[in-house]
């Protein structure tokens, strides 16, 4: 051991002992050996080896290679383990035990902490579909009838989520600007980010048995940034009349790291005054918790910040959309991930993706690494956030980050 | 052994040893212990027995609880399984071994036989699509002017797709007629059937790997018939703009028999001609063997047979359709089932939903058990189909049903 414990943090580090997310890695030495790690500071805990060193009863949770059976295993249990996390990071009789365990973040791989079952995708940003709205259907009222009524969303492709890092293939496809006499083929050009934040399932639930918005935590585990690429050109010509298809489906990526909802107590808001009351099964008015979350994120391409979308304005809440995506009997499984859709704010800083940023390609953005109004093959997208700790403290995401790799023969 | 042998079918049994789907199944005195099942005349075989008993390199793909690894062993495996199992209920030197190991059809308890991975709903009739068009956007073109440049789908709710025989029921949520002031909550008041086939993904692909369209028989095992539920008011207030979501995601349910693709071989048949020349990824025109399957639908309430869609008729094949969800670069899994959606033909008696049956809900549909619009509680729905097989035989494929119960409290 070391003078300089790795548990001494800095004052201040947003993964500090009040953070704690929950991700899975594997060392150089044992590539195939997944195991369930929590970050703390620049390192990252090995939860099991931890387990078993303190004889905790934990272990059957925490010794696994993905974190499904923690998932499942409800909230008392996140509770508990949490807990239990908390004391081997901060409690010194711990130290001799849980500093061995520890492996400095940039020594280790991290992957998909979970398998995912559905994965949804909502539109709950009143200002993102507003912008859609305006640049699709001009002619048109920028949102929907229904708009207000219930989070719109729909299904997207599981197998395709992927983790933070993994590199991303600009996806080919058909697009038809609406002059062509006829569609064509090839790498899309109007490839995209969509800066969101995702929720993940842990209890699941019986077919029939809706999810009441007073429910929320004891289903929901955590929540991770999501970067739902799209590709525009391809979406705006299949979408209509059955919804996104191959323009989302080639990747969503997640992050590595998932943030446990009790680590976000403090972060917790109300959301915008509703100008149209929503039906009881979504009304939150009455609710004591706020269903909201204040994450403050950022955007980058090649470092550069180029948006900070605040999440805290996001006009339907997580809870509302578990509550309306339960609300006709569909069940839920461990591993059901659902995500807010873009998250974007008023101000044209505030916009989670190029499509709103630069107009449909009308403005580029002037950044250090050239023009863009999409992306271009090479750029790496990196999504940031942080909330509100308890005590002024800061709660840090854990990033979502990826580069584009060019079509192949594209 | 009794005189008479199971394995001594009746002449042209459609489930004879030219058919031989697949399934997962238990028994009364084994009710935790699932296995695999082979389907003939009217018994079930145990796969995963049979194999042990006559010491077949196959048991380690057939004793087991799912299909999932057989479907994972790829399409070599696919073939050499078949023909051990065609010898095993034909060559009379096995039926020692093999009549103990059958066991009568309604003597077990039949199961969703594969993990579902992602599940994709088409829109491939020209006839269901141009139905609904005229009914739901009845002042602009009935297809959407992208509809024969690709085969439309979207993503459907994996968790939810349930096999035959399971209670389906009746989901709550928003509706809102065009004349309402607002929307209002309740059970479905229109809920309908969606006569379809479903194809089951058996060898996985890698992310950014196109499946070309000579590559179908590679990745896909086999089919099965389903019934995408469809709560109409639900889905025709919330799904403009991103698609279909709780309108369909209450329930699907599938056969729990998957017929494998080598039945089908003399089912195959010419699609019909496009009028628009598809893009080079999707073009069959030069294929070899025709991209068709020559399927006779008949759709039942409560034992009433109410339409007889063919399948031989869908504008876009299942391979066209695979070639279609991959040329972006998204990756399939093992249990990907992708359905074609309704099947519908040119004469009314071939439409496979209530909604254009009944041209949602104008002329009801007088049969033995009451005047229909849509579906009532206590209402069963049975797809059953069969196609040519070889000399003039006939392959069934296996029934799916479900029968619709009340909302709760409602």
């Amino acid at each position: 051991m070391s003078e300089q414990s790795p548990l001494d943090l800095a004052e201040g580090d947003p993964f500090g002992p009040h953070n704690l997310p929950y991700g899975v890695f594997t060392t150089p030495a044992e590539p195939e050996r997944r195991r369930i790690g929590v970050r703390i500071g620049g390192y990252v805990l090995d939860a099991g080896a931890a387990a078993l060193a303190l004889g905790s009863p934990y272990a059957a949770l925490l010794d696994r290679p993905t974190l499904n059976p923690l998932l499942a295993a409800g909230r008392t249990a996140w509770r508990d383990v949490r807990r239990a996390l908390t004391a081997w990071v901060t409690v010194p009789a711990h130290r001799a035990d849980v500093e061995p365990l520890l492996h400095p973040l940039d020594d280790v791989t991290l992957h998909l902490p979970y398998e995912v079952a559905d994965y949804v995708d909502f539109y709950a940003s009143e200002h993102h579909a507003t912008n859609v709205g305006r640049m699709f259907r001009p002619d048109s009222e920028p949102l929907t009838p229904n708009w207000k009524h219930l989070p719109i969303g729909y299904h997207g492709r599981a197998g395709t989520v992927v983790v933070s890092g993994t590199e991303v293939v600009r996806p080919r496809g058909q697009r038809k600007a609406p002059a062509d006499p006829a569609p064509v083929f090839g790498p899309s050009v109007k490839l995209d980010i969509e800066a969101e934040v995702a929720f993940l399932v842990g209890t699941p639930t019986a077919q029939g048995s809706p999810v009441p918005l007073a429910d929320f935590r004891e289903h929901v585990f955590g929540l991770s940034l999501l970067n739902d690429w799209s590709a525009r050109d391809i979406q705006a010509w299949e979408y209509v009349p059955l919804g996104p298809f191959l323009g989302k489906s080639f990747a969503t990526s997640v992050s590595a790291w998932v943030t446990p909802l009790e680590a976000l107590d403090a972060a917790r808001t109300a959301p915008p005054a509703r100008d149209v009351p929503p039906l009881p099964y979504l009304d939150d008015s009455a609710d004591e918790e706020p269903g909201g979350f204040d994450i403050r994120i950022s955007v980058a391409v090649n470092g550069h910040v180029i948006a900070e979308p605040p999440f805290a304005g996001m006009y339907w809440t997580a809870a509302q959309q578990l509550a309306h995506m339960t609300v006709n009997g569909a069940s839920l499984r461990t591993g059901d991930l659902f995500a807010s859709g873009t998250v974007s704010g008023p101000e044209l800083h505030q916009r989670g993706s190029l499509l709103e940023l630069t107009w449909n390609g009308r403005d580029p953005l002037a950044l250090p690494s050239g023009t863009r109004t999409f992306l271009e093959d090479g750029d790496t997208v990196t999504l940031t956030a942080w909330s509100p700790g308890p005590d002024g403290t800061r709660v840090g995401l854990g990033e979502v980050t990826g580069r584009i790799s060019p079509s192949p023969g594209g």
